[in-house]
């Protein structure tokens, strides 16, 4: 029996048009708009060399998920057989982290413009990491 | 000021043959050898259809790390100016989650064999997805 835990401290917010988790893109590739990573002003300096043009990759919690989940309907969709959840990309997981490749198209102090993010307006940003190559 | 916090709850936890955080490479294509992922035995059916062959991404919380660093030396090398962290891949920031790229060699009931992971053994793991293409 586990009984270790670890606590996400949120270190910003995704601003976003998007505001409806069950009509928005389920990938950014399928329509996500620009949005803007809104880091909280403490962290600045973690953000130096952040600059436009840079793949990132941006991990999220998606605050909205479920987490008792270990089965579903892959994309929603009923007429599809059940998967395991860890071989989906389900935002029901044990631990509902997201994970998105964005481009950096902006940076203006504690606010980081993306281009093409899924996430919803609100979402808590937890890391932003270089994409390695 | 933000108040909202998270609680990850380990799926499951790293075995390998790496102990040392210090000596152990920082990504897998520089010599990270095979591990094993061992997940909870109550989430297998999450690994329903998790195969051999299939390439996933994995998260890991990052256990050694140091939570207060905003500005890194890459690769801890001091002869190298510091980066904002979020422009780096260091295992010391604000919430220390490993991303990892492996494949899939073997699946054993709880027990997922991967190629190539930088993990230490006893990294407790957080999520695995697969990849998109």
């Amino acid at each position: 029996m586990r009984t270790d835990r670890y606590e996400v401290v949120p270190i910003g917010i995704v601003e976003s048009p998007l505001t409806d988790p069950a009509s928005a893109p389920k990938q950014a590739d399928e329509g996500g708009p620009a949005a803007t990573l809104v880091f909280d002003d403490e962290l600045v300096d973690g953000l130096a060399d952040t600059r436009p043009g840079d793949e990132v990759v941006l991990l999220t919690w998606l605050h909205h998920a479920r987490r008792d989940v270990l089965r579903v309907h892959p994309r929603d969709d009923l007429t599809r057989p059940e998967r395991g959840v860890f071989s989906t990309r389900s935002a029901d997981r044990p631990n509902p982290i997201g994970v998105h490749l964005v481009r950096v198209v902006a940076v203006d102090g504690p606010r980081v413009r993306v281009h093409a993010l899924e996430a919803v307006d609100g979402t808590p940003i937890v890391d932003v990491k270089p994409v390695l190559r």
